[in-house]
């Protein structure tokens, strides 16, 4: 019995998180595959935002720092993201950019096992991990004396050995969508004596996490994904508290201190997290994530990330079936895991050609996926519980189709390379 | 002959910057001299905040890397960075914080010296450096091996030795408006043999700055002072040509790769100023910077940095000669050199008490300046040519002088204590 688009209208006409989407400025005729890499506008950003340019700093100026509570907003925000990732209050810290949370996590980390078992000099990571994540391991491994093993997924529980220093992971694959256990992991890590680095980009506000109870010892993650804190929002830190006062990460700056506005020419870093905060944050990015979170956190009475996740799986087994039912024969593979444990939230299929003007096509028909080099190429569909509906999955399959069935996407204006984030 | 209101008002007059004032929201009933800490709100940026968030954001969503240029921004914005600082095109990006863009060009810089000259271990800064500058120095110096020595300013030349590796200097003091000679302490400092990074926090649309003249090393500088890019903008790296190429730096993220956009797994930097480059950045902070930069760029018509710096100058001459005619007798005396060639653009004060205090019934009375704690307390006032009339300063020291007379910061209300940055 196949899927009909009447079915995917009843299921939105009961879906509890329905009324999610009016917190959204979506652009008419769009069906938004692509907040995993940038979330879209939430309703309440552009007031908020333009509040805090004309008001708080046009007419504030300076005293805002204080009055409008500038200042605490890395940790006020990192409160409330706290509470997406299973971490408690004064834990985690809205700031900076994802990879340069991850180089003062990973210092802490190297630093932790330096201090502790020097024996051990291996980081372990995926080869598939982001790549920006590779690259600061393998600068931070060069300057302290470490060595970077990239591995394949099933390698990695027998590469946990008594040399690994650190297991660096991103909990769920940009390209692929696959989740790892973190729970399991990052035990079996513990087992063989190292810490674990997770990287939430593709998770928080994605998937359930629950970083004290898989007792994990660092992780970071994205603003401007699934928590819709725009281009470039700040990114996120945790640490366990066992961890948090033992080690400066190298980036001591001000925010950091102790004492940041006693000025005193020694660096005395601040008790728990807010020692992994830098340099002055930028206010209008932390106004928008603060939007951003509001979005997120207003699934709460509604079942929170519970009700989220079901919702996201719920939408992805639609889309894999919508695919398999009505675009059979025409060499799309599914790369991300059927298993719901396995899964995040986005749907990536492979094809041996075409994959890029497939999505460039679906771009110019309003539906915004994106695409993934590699072997083979990927076309990824980031679905967002919060916005999307059953309705609108119905749709973007059927446009795939007909990209697919009318050959639309051998087009030549379709094979224009683009940079794509 | 004393100074009258009328003399500041005809000198407003005649002053060809007049019209730049325009270009700000200044809100009413304030004398601003503290935009050496926040620059104030550009007419021009509300407009354009919102236009990214709901035009660029909003309807063009993750397209907006590509068709709203988000991804040029830190090198298009560096480039018109570049123009104030004596910089040419390339070699400038507008990016992180001033504290993450110090760490990376003194890891550059410390990578140079360890490769050319691994007997040099020293790294020289002064005492009163902004103390962001010394934990991320203090932080790595400890991490790589060298020795961070603090020097009062007059030790500076004796103490360049054959084991200095490098000098790190603010060239215009926070707390008291001192500025360096740069072509000076960088030849002495090259004569022997080290590097040289300059901190441009409180130099970078203030005073006329030629890193290519002074054949600079490497700088650093703040987006949201003079360049008045809004709270927390972006800061900006500068690296000279001959070392842009030589080493990464430690953050050696993905907008510094030199394919970002291939996702391979190893790093391979970008040619050039652009390795400086390290995650996403935040796209509403440069888009606010980028209106920023136009206020100080709308005076190249008028005779650009050298006519700033000559307003610059002339406004702290009247400051000083203002307070020293009208505030005698109340124990104020002047931190900030009265030599033009050793003056930033700023004015301090010291009181040996109640400076604090001082600073708050001037506040109270519309004129915002700024407290830095220390021995003695200092009161600092900035005095930007691009919105400042003569006028205003005349406002500010009759203000000051009545809190003064009247003994007003003697009232407790202004003797409670509040963060300030």
């Amino acid at each position: 019995m196949t899927t009909t688009l009447a079915d995917c209208r009843a299921r939105d006409a009961q879906d509890p998180l329905r009324a999610l989407r009016d917190l959204f400025t979506l652009p008419e005729g769009v069906v938004y595959l692509d907040g995993n890499s940038l979330g879209p506008l939430p309703r309440a950003t552009p007031e908020r935002v333009a509040q805090v340019v004309r008001e708080e700093w046009g007419q504030g100026l300076i005293r805002s720092w204080n009055t409008a509570g500038w200042f605490e907003q890395p940790r006020r925000q990192g409160d409330r993201i706290a509470t997406l990732i299973g971490a408690e209050p004064g834990e985690v810290v809205a700031t900076d950019s994802t990879s340069i949370n991850l180089f003062k996590v990973l210092s802490a980390a190297l630093a932790s096992v330096a201090a502790d078992a020097p024996a051990r000099r291996t980081v372990l990571s995926e080869r598939s991990n982001f790549p920006t994540d590779l690259y600061i391991a393998e600068s931070l491994c060069r300057d302290r004396g470490f060595r970077l093993v990239l591995l394949e997924e099933d390698e990695i529980p027998h590469a946990l050995r008594d040399d690994t220093a650190v297991l660096m992971l991103t909990h769920v694959n940009y390209r692929t969508g696959a989740m790892h256990d973190m729970a399991a992991l990052t035990a079996r890590a513990h087992a063989a004596g190292a810490l674990v680095v997770w990287d939430l980009a593709h998770s928080a506000g994605a998937v359930e996490v629950d970083l004290t109870r898989a007792d994990a010892d660092y992780a970071v993650g994205c603003g401007y994904k699934y928590l819709n804190g725009g281009p470039g929002a700040p990114a996120f830190a945790w640490v366990h508290p066992r961890h948090a006062d033992r080690f400066w990460q190298p980036l001591a700056g001000w925010w950091g201190h102790a004492q940041p506005f006693a000025f005193t020419p020694d660096y005395q870093p601040a008790p728990g997290s807010a020692r992994y905060l830098c340099g002055t944050q930028g206010i209008l990015g932390l106004a928008a994530l603060e939007c951003g979170l509001d979005t997120v956190l207003a699934a709460e009475p509604l079942g929170g990330m519970p009700a989220l996740r079901r919702k996201s799986l719920a939408l992805t087994d639609l889309f894999i079936a919508l695919v398999e039912e009505r675009c059979a024969g025409h060499g799309l593979d599914l790369a991300t895991p059927r298993e719901h444990a396995r899964r995040g939230s986005q749907v990536c299929l492979t094809r041996n050609d075409g994959a890029y003007a497939i999505v460039q096509a679906l771009i110019a028909r309003g539906v915004i996926g994106d695409f993934r080099a590699g072997r083979p190429d990927i076309l990824r569909f980031g679905c967002t519980p919060l916005y999307l509906r059953f309705e609108d999955v119905w749709h973007a399959v059927e446009q795939l189709r007909l990209v697919l069935v009318e050959e639309e996407w051998r087009r030549p204006e379709f094979h224009q390379a683009q940079a794509v984030t």
